[in-house]
């Protein structure tokens, strides 16, 4: 049997995302032949380079030639060609153009069928803006995309983005917005959806029988009984009535700053954030090398490394390309 | 020498708090001598049966009487005493009522001098609004008890909670308000001023000739340069200026989903959270045994468990009193 294909998108050229490309197939030189990068020719050379030099490329006309690619060598599909290579660590359009075409590709490859799944090294979201593009992350990104494609509006394909560490899932409400606006998001059918998905993509998508989901307050202490917040009151616990009464096994809400922990330590397979640092905080907070970002809703499987372009040190081969690989490994055990 | 006394108020006596106080003299009976129980005499003799019987208490006229107090039994200085002894596990206005006079008491032993730091077993909330007690918690309530005591208005006397663990220390700008209080309260004086009390502590109270100060943003990703909201460039970033402009070496504001992280990492000795369970997550994530709350700011050393009342386990003898002797010696090493 045939390993099911994956795409990976090189991420913004002057973050470390095409070094990090580069050292998958260093450290896991079987994969060439079982994922396709979709990047820039040029910008993947350079990080080559950086990552140790010596790593043929082998550029493809379709992503199917990846089975004939040699063990170690970056099999890319290439994009029409940045006018230069951007200097590292800095916001460039073009770079964000170039970011935005690699995601392009890789979803229509997804949406084609071509590959099983796609990875997306990271992007900048300054940069990204700076090339015109509307969406601020890969999410939003993607479900427009997908909606396009199957001919549905953007509410008909309600995605959200989940962040996992080996001991800890989350599935957030909201991501990209400001946490004033974010609050509002926290609403009944917001959050119903929220668990919706998150059950679909555990019975549907994991195949597991059964989903333990808790959802978390907004509020300090979940607003106790109304001192601090009502949000709670008025939109939380309304929205896990109704959950339960659909037969999803779903508890809360919970005070923020004990339900993580009760979660790391088994009492729930997924918590329902209802902003993006409650929910990314303490999924990054034991370390960022094996989290994983999956967006849940898409008709494709896609996952991404939970860190940033990392500006800082782009371009100095120190990047880390741990999460990358976890975020390949949990593609790879969704579609086989 | 002798050790300086601790005064320690019951907590809310139908939670966990007389429990734990009743554990620490059984973990640490030489303590009975060195510090002194604020609390209902017949409420801490039923915690004594449940967390195992034979523990005598010494009813003391005043705390210095505690240095005569033989080692395993409980040094109580005794409120005015309930009517009725409340059932576990619930709200009672009378224990609110109780749960505050202890409080009381206690920080009036502090600020006469009778005893060098107080440390506050856990009260619930809501059985002090229900006792019609306006301070929605511990710190607010000290804050206007030594107010009153030092003849100034509350602005005079700003307080901020820190959050310790063994790896962490975060301070924060607000803390028992809605997050949409908490946002507003986001503004250039108060981050300032939390920043300036964070660094005060750390110089004079603790005694360290240097503070590495971490801000957090706000938003997700710190703002992300605007795109997500704007409190970083209008009040965050002028607030680190103008402290910076006082010679204190304090950084940000930082993304809040990896600031955490770096602090743990050794990067910072204190990161200042925007909000409530921006700081609470990541402390408690790692878990709650070793959790210490300190009162930043008062006339006195204050500190106190991190955990709440625990009502569900209230009266089991199961509740761990590992993170209230963490804070007695957290109150010991800050006045010795």
């Amino acid at each position: 049997m045939t390993a099911p294909l994956i795409a990976i998108s090189m991420g913004d050229p002057a973050g470390i995302g095409p070094e990090i490309v580069s050292q998958v197939f260093r450290r896991r030189p079987e994969w060439s032949r079982h994922c396709v990068v979709f990047g820039d020719v040029a910008c993947l050379r350079r990080a080559a380079e950086v990552t140790g030099g010596l790593q043929p490329l082998a550029v493809l006309e379709r992503p199917a030639d990846a089975s004939a690619v040699p063990a170690g060598a970056m099999p890319v599909c290439p994009l029409e060609g940045l006018q230069t290579v951007p200097a590292w660590g800095q916001i460039h359009a073009a770079a964000g153009r170039a970011a935005a075409q690699a995601i392009e590709r890789g979803a229509q490859a997804a949406l084609a069928g071509e590959v099983a799944a796609l990875v997306t090294a990271p992007i900048h979201k300054e940069a990204l803006a700076a090339a015109g593009i509307a969406h601020p992350g890969h999410t939003e990104y993607l479900q427009a995309l997908a909606a396009r494609h199957l001919g549905v509006s953007l509410p008909q394909l309600p995605v959200r983005m989940m962040l996992s560490s080996p001991v800890l899932n989350t599935v957030l409400v909201s991501i990209h917005v400001s946490l004033r606006e974010a609050i509002e998001r926290v609403t009944v059918s917001n959050v119903l959806e929220t668990v919706q998905i998150a059950h679909r993509h555990w019975t549907a998508i994991r195949r597991q029988p059964h989903c333990r989901i808790a959802v978390a307050g907004l509020n300090p202490h979940a607003g106790e009984g109304g001192l601090f917040g009502r949000e709670e009151i008025d939109f939380i616990a309304p929205a896990v009535a109704l959950a339960r009464q659909e037969g999803i096994d779903v508890q809360g809400p919970f005070a923020p700053d004990t339900v993580y922990m009760k979660a790391r330590e088994g009492a729930f397979d997924v918590v329902i954030a209802m902003y993006h640092d409650q929910g990314l905080i303490p999924v990054k907070y034991l370390g960022l090398e094996h989290g994983v970002n999956t967006t849940l809703g898409l008709p494709f499987v896609r996952t991404s490394p939970d860190h940033g372009t990392a500006f800082d040190i782009a371009g100095t081969g120190r990047a880390d390309p741990s999460s990358l690989i976890a975020a390949i490994e949990a593609a790879q055990a969704s579609v086989q």
